[in-house]
Order: C-alpha cells, then structure tokens, then sequence
C-alpha cells in the first residue's frame, strides 16, 4: 500500500515535497502530547500548494488511505499523531499571507504562517489579530483554527472562531473527496446557510484540510496596558479573587495563574526573580484606555483584595510585568523539564474555581501525583500538568487515574474536559462523558455525511 | 391527512394548545416578509413545555407532517412561513426565565421570551444580553437564534451566535425524530467536539426546534453613551464617511445610515424634528467610558469630516439623541407605511459601502422603484427597502427585478446576500447565487443528515 500510494503521490505531486525517510517520517508524526499514543505513518507530504494538498487527498481517498493533517506539532491533546499507513500531510510550509486588506480589517492566510509571524506583519499596517495560545511563537494559523485556540487574552477578545470568516478546504462526502471548498464570507455579518466554517474551527482535521483563512482583525490595542499581580497562600483563595473579579463585572484583558509548582519551576530554570514562595500568583492585564483603564485596574486590585492575598498591586515597573508574563509562557516547558507532563485542559464556570483547584489539591495528593497547575483564569480554563518521573510505571498508572478524576470532577461541576487544546486523543474518553448520547450522535452523523469514507484524521475526537 | 395529525396531536398534548381555527391558524401562518409565499398549515399548536414540543416532533416525523417553527413572526425572509399541510409550532408562550447566574454571565431561557423583555430582566441584576435587533421589541430570543440576528450594536458586540454557549433542542436524524438533545456548555470556552451550537444557531428551524438556550451575558454598560451625528448631502459621502471610520480603527457601538427617504417618512409620520432635508444621516454611539470616549467620539467626528458633511457634531442634549435613535427604530414601519416593502439585507465589505450606496441610487432610478435604505452601517450591512404602491402589479415586477440587481450587486462587491435576517424563502435564490456549489452540496449534506424525512421547515433556505 505504501508503494501504491507513492507512485500515485509521485504522479500528481513534485517528488521533493515528499519524505519516506523514516526518522524524518517519525518526527513528523507526533504532536506535543507526550502521552498520546502514535501510529507508523506511510508517507509524509510536506505540501506548498493547495492543489498538491487537493491532489493528496483525492489520491488518499482512491485508496483509503488516513489523511493526518499538521502544522507546528505543538497541539497537546495527539491531534496530529500519525495513524498507522496514514499519510501526513504537513501544511507548515504554506506561509502565505495572500493578503491583508486594512480597510475591511481582514486577512487572508495560507494555514502554516506561525502565529506570532502573523502578528508582526500585522503590527506594521495597526492591525491585530487577537487569538495568543501560549504556544503562538510556534504554532500555525491551521492549527490554531483546527483546535479553536484559545489564549491569554480571549477572556476579553474570544477565541479563534470568533477571528475566523471563511477559509478555503478541501473535503470529502458531498463535495467530492480532493475538491476545494470556500466557506464563509468576509463581510462583518453573514447568515447565508449553515455556518459550515464555526463548524470547520475546531474540528480537528476530521472533516477536511484547510488551505486558506479568512481572518477577522481588530486596530491594534491604543496606549499601555497595566499589569496588576496578586500572591495568595492558597489556590482556593486565587479561585475565590478570580470569581470576584467576574462578579464584579471587571473585564480583563489577561486573568492568568500559576501555582508553587509551576512557579518553582520557572524559577529554577530561568532565575526570573519571582515570588516563588507564593502557593499561587495571580496576573491581570487591563488594556482599557485612560483613568477608565486605571479604575479597572485598581477595580482588579481591589476584587484580589477580598480574597486575602499575601499583597496584590499594580505594577508600576514595566520590565517587572514583561518577566511576569513571560514567566506565563515559560511555564509549560518549565514543567516538561521534570518529566513527561499528562496536560490537563479542563474548564468550569468561573465561581467554580474554588471547588476546583481545592479539588485538584486533593486529587494530587491522594494519587501522589505532582500537579503543576497553571490557569486562564478568568475563563475558568484550568492546565493541570500532572508530572511523573520517566520510567516510573506506578506513577504513570497513578498520574493516568488522577487525569481521569480531574475530568469527572470538572464535569460535576457544569465543566468541559477541554477548553482549548481539542480532544485529539488524550481527551476522547472525557468527551464520551460529557456529551448527552444523543448530541454525541448527532457528532458521528455530521462526520459520517461530510466524511463517509472517514479518511480525515481517523479514530480523532470521535471513535469509530 | 390533517384529521390524522390532530388526533394524534390530541392523544399527547392538552387540546388547549391546539389551534384549529382557520383565521387565527392563518394568523400564525406569516412573518413579517411581505412578499413571501404563505402556504396552508394544517393546524397550529401553542407549544408551553419542551414534552409538547418533542411530541408535536415525534408525530408529524411519523405522519411526515412539515414543522414550521415560529416565534413572534418578526422576521423578514419568510422563514417562518407555513408549508402546505404543516404544523406551524408556536413557541411565544415558552416564555421562561430559568437561571440567571450573575456570577458566570451566563442566562438560561426559553425560546419565546421576548428580547427585550429578557434584557430588562438582565438589567434588574446589572448584566447585558447585547443582540439588539431592530425588532428587539417584539422578537424572541428563539427566533433571534434561529436567525442569528443582529442590531445597532453588533458593530462593537457581535450578533446572537456570539451569546449562545448551549441550548436544547428537539432534533431528528441521528438524534432519533423528537428527542431533546443537549448541545454546547456553559463554560467560557469548550472544543468539545463539533460545535452544533453554532450549526443551529442561524440554521432557522431546518434542523431542529431551540427548546432552551444557554446564553453568554456580559456585565451591564456603564457610563453614558455619546451620540455623533452627521448629515451628508449625498448617499456615497455618507459611505465614504463610514469607511473612514474602520479604517481609522475606531469602533463604535453603532453606526446607522438613514437615507433622505427613511427621514421623511418618519418625519411624516412621527413629527420628531428630523434633519429631512439631508441625503443621508448617519448616527454613531460610542460606550468607551471616560476621556477615552470623549476622544473617541471626536475621533468619529473628525471621520465624517473628511467626507464633506453638513454637519458632523457630537451631541449634546440626551433627548436629541434618543429621538435620532427613535428614528432609527422607527424606520421600517414608517416605510411600511407607504406600501408593501421588499427587504434587502445585503452585506458589503465596509470600504465598499460608497459603491454600493451609489449602486442602489442607480438601479432605483432604472427601474423606477422608491428605495428607502437604512443600514447598519458600520457592519457594510444595508436595507435597502423597496416599497411600491398596493395592486401596482408592473412596479412590483419593477421591485423584484431591482431586488435581484441589488443581490447581484452586492455579491459582485464580496458581499452577501443576507447579514442578518437569515434565508427563509426571499433569499434562496440569492443563496445559490452566492454559495460555492460544493459549499452548497455540504450544506445540503448536513441537512439530509440531520433532517432526513425533510420535516423541519422544508423548501426554506435551501431548495429539496
């Protein structure tokens, strides 16, 4: 089969786009998820054309063979693992932005332009595109749109659907497998059929391949945004300044938290000088212009305030307020430098955040299992990372059945098993047990009629 | 056939609810789309719990009996017209408010519930549902969702599928004809699988019936708005005036175009003391608290002076900008007035606006048909609305073929055919028009497999 799918490839498509080499083939095979288990692939096609990625996939679809999109491998939930004879299609070389067009306050993109690449270009012409995954100086527009990316900063501006307005994909079912399909529009405002592209955004590559986006921008954000931090003794107590800060009606434009661990962590490696005796840090941005900007700001403060933190400021001292943040963002690959990390993605209502990190506390310790927790606060969007030394098969199975309580536990409480890194295959068991039977099978019904050869990244999201 | 269905009918849900009378069943058979076709509904059912609902669903998927969902009938496509034979399903009386959690901005509602009636609800507990469509008055909530609607603010605050996280629904196809599916969450952020939410949202009774939603909410406004005002003497400068606007990144919370037509017939009728001699009005509303709004709303200001206005003033006096926005509201039905409207609802790209503005001068004036327009114009949003004398059957073959130049028009431009009043059965053409035809094959896919008896509110958006 690998052989037949070869020749057909080499056929249709230049012979330097493909790779059969195996250690390049398996690097091109996993995403971040460390835990998610990864199949052989066939083949890999490092596409630059979306006719090429047409070519693939109807060739693919002749011969039944798995299409397994990529972009940067940065997804934490086995998205983009490889399943067995499939062929990889990484898109990571179609970094076009075809155009950008600041009158409308839109632009258009090839899916593998690096997020924070983007946001350059755009920062030249005044514009912004918002969505920021912690992952953004390395993951792909595509890859944002296949998982719906979240981010810093959606607790004020939304995630990547709200940024999406059409995309060009080529899909299988009714359009045919191999043909290019345009969605969406580029106006403001569009109610023309069914909104084919929120449906596309976050569907993980399982119901085509997307070639291009049509992105909404904002003007870039005006004048300085304040930083304003908070230390408390405990994490519930951080819960507890977090869900006042929502009932206040305060909209940050950041809510972020990291706890002891994770804040030991970033210490230890980067010497950022941080106040890593904490059991938990609080971050707030607010970017609201002038004095309005100002009271929210001590608004902020203040809601910290209620809940008995250690100190809670706001920052004067803007090189103080970067290395906050970038410690943020150093986070994760802090954690991953003391073992293989089981990355949690849960997400509760807001006033259950309490309940939830006094939870995890007691999880952890019950198992025995380090969690290093970091947070999207303000949304409610919870990153446990459950840590275990390499080699310890105890403390894997330990770390596995804690996974699986924290994901019960948020759902008890109204809660999702992910609010931003997609259910790929870490989280696909959590999503069977969230979602009513009935919608589930309404899931398979969608997937069954645009995909019925299920060839798109097949035994994702949903089992077969 | 319709004997058959009322006993059955009978069998389950209290005869109250059922509507047999031909003249009031006629009564429940239309929206607000003047020129839409009206078929003959077998029998009405005033739906008062989501059982009856699911009911009503299960038999006529067992009799084949057409569902026509409807709400308060406001709509202006025909997407709540009756079909030959069907059940029209009347959810105006499930008008519950179930939870209203302030601490997670977040309202759990029946459809029927009146827009208006929910925010003031809302505003007792210091929260905002933003979705203001024009109708907000009298529409509901379920049809504000099946249609997506828009409004005055969704230039700033989006429209209505960016305030549904979840509803409940009675579907059919996989989910089994009248059984109540659960869709969404009620978290900030969730990529749990496909987002069917989103789907229903503005898919206007052909997939399912809205039982319940789960709606985003955010904090009340604070502050008191200003109200810009510029008169133009012309329609393009006008246009020209709201292009400068985006593209000087300024964001109001509503930018609204009346056309000289639009002020005379309120002036007409209302006597509010309108600038009728103007071509064109536009009313800008900016919320930014503080200094930051002040300068804002001179940065609107000094937008509209580069297009040579009459005048261009921030306003003063709270009263004076009531009445503009009075005006606003009052536009459709001062138009109506004057014969049997025909509502456009195309969208353009807003630098575009000056063209099409232009555009619909020109096909007015060939085929001699009054145009009244109002816009959302910040959104490229424009109802151009064609009005010609009752019994008038040449001017009204006049209208439909301007109708149709308009729809091409815009298309031409990168516009759509509808922004915000959804499909029904005025704009299906225009949808083909539109529509990429593998787009429209994926589209068709979808309903086939969610709706595949064809039941809910068959022949509207798209063709069998």
């Amino acid at each position: 089969m690998s052989e037949q799918l070869l020749e057909a490839l080499g056929r249709e498509i230049p012979t330097d786009r493909l790779v059969t080499d195996v250690d390049v083939v398996a690097s091109l095979s996993a995403d971040d998820a460390e835990w998610a288990p990864v199949g052989k692939a066939a083949v890999a096609l490092r596409a630059r054309t979306e006719q090429e990625v047409a070519d693939a996939v109807r060739i693919c679809a002749d011969l039944r063979v798995p299409v397994v999109p990529r972009g940067a491998g940065t997804g934490l939930s086995g998205g983009a693992n490889a399943v067995d004879g499939c062929l990889v299609l990484d898109l990571s070389r179609m970094t076009a932005v075809k155009e950008v067009d600041a009158d409308n306050l839109v632009a258009v993109v090839e899916p593998g332009i690096v997020n924070d690449d983007l946001k350059a270009i755009l920062r030249e012409q005044g514009l912004w595109y918002p969505p920021d995954p912690a992952s953004a100086p390395w993951s792909t527009i595509g890859g944002n749109v296949a998982t719906n990316a979240g981010g810093l900063c959606c607790v004020k501006y939304g995630v990547t659907r709200d940024y999406v307005l059409g995309m060009r994909a080529v899909m299988g079912g009714p359009a045919g497998y191999g043909n290019v399909v345009r969605l969406g529009r580029r106006t403001a405002k569009g109610v023309a059929g069914y909104d084919l592209t929120a449906l596309m955004v976050g569907s993980e590559g399982t119901l085509g391949v997307v070639t291009e986006v049509t992105l909404r921008l904002r003007p870039a954000p005006r004048g300085v945004p304040r930083t304003i931090v908070g230390a408390f003794t405990s994490l519930v107590d951080a819960g507890r300044a977090v869900a006042e800060v929502t009932r206040r009606g305060l909209t940050p434009s950041a809510l972020e938290l990291l706890d002891h661990d994770t804040l030991v962590a970033v210490e230890d490696w980067k010497h950022l000088g941080l106040e890593a005796d904490a059991e938990a840090l609080l971050l707030a941005r607010v970017d609201t212009p002038g004095v309005a900007g100002d009271d929210e700001a001590q608004g902020v403060v203040d809601a910290f305030e209620t809940a008995d933190p250690v100190f809670a400021v706001v920052s004067t001292d803007d090189q103080e307020a970067e290395t906050l943040f970038a410690a943020r963002r150093l986070a994760y690959p802090a954690l991953e430098r003391l073992g293989p990390v089981l990355t949690e993605d849960v997400c509760v209502p807001r006033s259950s955040l309490p309940t939830m990190l006094a939870t995890l506390g007691e999880i952890g310790d019950r198992h025995g299992v380090k969690i290093g927790t970091i947070a999207h606060a303000g949304d409610g969007n919870l990153h446990p990372l459950l840590i275990t030394p390499v080699g310890d098969d105890a403390a894997r199975a330990a770390a596995q059945e804690a996974f699986e309580e924290i994901i019960d536990a948020a759902l008890r409480l109204g809660g999702t098993v992910t609010g931003e890194h997609g259910v790929g295959l870490l989280k696909m068991d959590g999503l069977r047990r969230e979602l009513d039977p009935l919608s589930l099978a309404v899931q398979h019904g969608i997937k069954s009629a645009l995909d019925p050869l299920n060839i798109f990244n097949p035994g994702k999201v949903l089992t077969a």
